[in-house]
């Protein structure tokens, strides 16, 4: 192997790296000694600190913010094939010791040590996000690996991600393997679901509300369930098949609520699942002026705030979101109110619910607060790999 | 009934009711209109803004630093029997929606908009912690109201807690009912339990926990695990129950060992479940020094951050505590971090472990994220009410 070139720290810029951290911007390299233009987009180097001593090896990328990434705390270990298969299986005994089934997320990027890397698992069905230019740098041995460690029979490339973008890397999506996967299911809670993996949102399904999902399927029997943006009914679907008397699932996409059709046949739910096209926004205002009651409304809206100069906006959407939800519940309801911007935090979502609650006069408990699933582990030492928040939250008039 | 006198704020001081907290404090009260030490302890008053206007009703106590709490939004409607027994349906409401059986914390203070009131309860037994000069006032409509609500056998009152001792209010312990209780049973996650309800901590048992320990019973079959901090048992016994191959549960007091040995018996899990009395951080050097190592350890100290000041102390002490509790896992091991401390949020806790895993080179992954059960709700304005953390971390050597 050709030895790899060094990439020298700042003083002091050693120090989130010590504390657990795995990013470097680029505003902590010591250009002076080694530029960064130097290195291809990709390349793996030795980070050095200011004075010389090996911190490990990440991969570079001049282009992006975050311009390097950990992959290794020993200088003499590389991101090669050897490392992802070991990483892969580190991966993989973790979901085997939560999870019966071969359905999960089996690589959150920073939160399992292989940063940019996305991989979700529909049994012999991998759909990867290969997020930066150092992990499309590895595509082979990564794909060596996958192979060694669960034969896939078919691999998903999902390159149309915003990642990807900032990274400077081509889009689309490329299928490997001997057939072009239709149909792809999954088991969640006890209820089955075909993703949409080549066409749907991310990589077709949002393993991430596996553990809210089921807190709230205890609680629906005999309910009246809204789902908004439901996407292909992740929640509704379960909320019916575990005894909601009737659910609606509104979504402004045509092509969700075909899933959503789908995956409640698929479960014989057809009866008591209905869809709704349209923004959330004017959905909830036809609702409201039908005079339409729910029991249990649950928002799992996209990512308000993208980025934290959009905080402020975003958070009022959030805010609108949930007074006007609320409105539509009866006099003792149940709202679940999720956000996945990694911007606002529990105690801001909490608030949100708050305000939309006195906003309306009535009182709001918060019975419950959610988190992404166990198979979306989190760094510690990375507050960005903490995204998902769900909050169960009884709304009564006193 | 009595006219109720007024309590006037300062000009502004009423913007945190209206955001929906219930809590004044003594600095925000217009003491030259209306003296403090005019009311009684526990006298309630019609609170108004400056400008005169009504706020709604709270119980004063001029000898505590949180001077009034807001029992009622309506100045005609005060804290009697009759708005104890619509408080306590609506609690319980709410319980019995969650729970098939009849074992959790009835009340949860400000969070079921009961200021100051603490209720577990154990079927027809109650024991009940009145915290406040306020509630204390209202003792026989409260007993009567739960008389009407639940007809409990048994009412134990513990009245040695802090929070008396701040209010001016006298300690002990007091039963009513026609027999002192003995041997009271519960039940939490499928598993029966003693709890010591006269001479226990707290109410004699920490239902918050609840939802983090099934979280928990997953994971354990097999495993060595050990409870620090035991009490009488919730998680180690639990954890028996589950599956786990061997429990030692430590704790320093001999009375809660006892009660490990009672619920271990009423389990048949005698044989895998063995106890050790003394200081935890004794016991870890001890079990260090013997080359001791579990799958699963369990760190659910008492609050180590009781007041604000006390957080850098107290976050030192958590540290600690982590980082010997780590030492005794193996090489891919749980720890289940838990803080009670309100003063230190989820993302210090996160920090605790972040230093611990990086001490002693070790990676973590957090793959839980638990808060206090349902039972205990969150008032959404007053961010006291949510004070428990629970995280589970996979431990590991690259």
């Amino acid at each position: 192997m050709t030895a790899l070139r060094s990439l020298r720290l700042k003083k002091n810029a050693d120090r989130r790296l010590k504390a657990g951290h795995l990013w470097l911007y680029s505003n902590e390299i010591d250009t002076g000694a080694t530029p960064l233009k130097d290195f291809a987009p990709g390349e793996q180097a030795v980070v050095e600190a200011a004075n010389g001593k090996a911190m490990g090896v990440a991969y570079v990328n001049a282009h992006s913010l975050i311009c390097a990434r950990l992959v290794s705390r020993d200088a003499g270990t590389v991101l090669d094939r050897s490392l992802l298969v070991h990483r892969l299986n580190q991966a993989l005994s973790l979901r085997q010791r939560l999870f019966a089934k071969p359905y999960y997320r089996l690589v959150h990027g920073e939160g399992d040590l292989l940063p940019g890397l996305v991989i979700d698992r529909f049994d012999d069905v991998l759909v990867v996000q290969l997020n930066t230019a150092g992990m499309e740098a590895v595509r082979e041995p990564l794909l060596d690996a996958l192979d060694k460690v669960l034969s896939p029979r078919v691999v998903v490339l999902r390159h149309d991600t915003s990642g990807r973008r900032m990274e400077g890397l081509e889009g689309g999506v490329e299928v490997l393997g001997d057939e072009p996967p239709e149909n792809v299911e999954l088991e969640e809670n006890g209820v089955r679901f075909i993703a949409p993996v080549l066409d749907g949102q991310k990589t077709g399904w949002f393993f991430d509300h596996r553990a809210n999902r089921a807190w709230l399927n205890g609680l629906v029997a005999g309910k009246r369930v809204l789902d908004l943006f439901s996407y292909v009914g992740g929640w509704g679907i379960q909320a019916a098949a575990h005894g909601a008397s009737e659910v609606l699932c509104v979504d402004a996409s045509e092509r969700a609520l075909q899933g959503v059709a789908e995956n409640a046949e698929l479960n014989g739910l057809q009866e008591r699942v209905a869809v709704g096209e349209g923004d959330a926004f004017e959905a909830l205002a036809a609702l409201k002026a039908d005079d339409e009651r729910f029991d249990v409304v649950i928002l799992d809206p996209p990512a308000f705030i993208k980025k934290r100069k959009d905080t402020a906006a975003g958070e009022r959407a959030y805010g609108r979101l949930n007074r006007e939800a609320m409105r539509l519940l009866g006099r003792d309801g149940l709202l679940v109110s999720a956000s996945c911007s990694m911007h606002l935090g529990m105690d801001r979502l909490t608030d949100v619910v708050r305000g939309a609650a006195r906003h309306q006069d009535r009182h709001g408990q918060v019975i419950f607060q959610g988190h992404q699933g166990p198979d979306h582990p989190v760094h510690p030492a990375i507050p960005e790999t903490s995204y998902l928040k769900a909050l169960g939250v009884r709304v009564f008039r006193d």
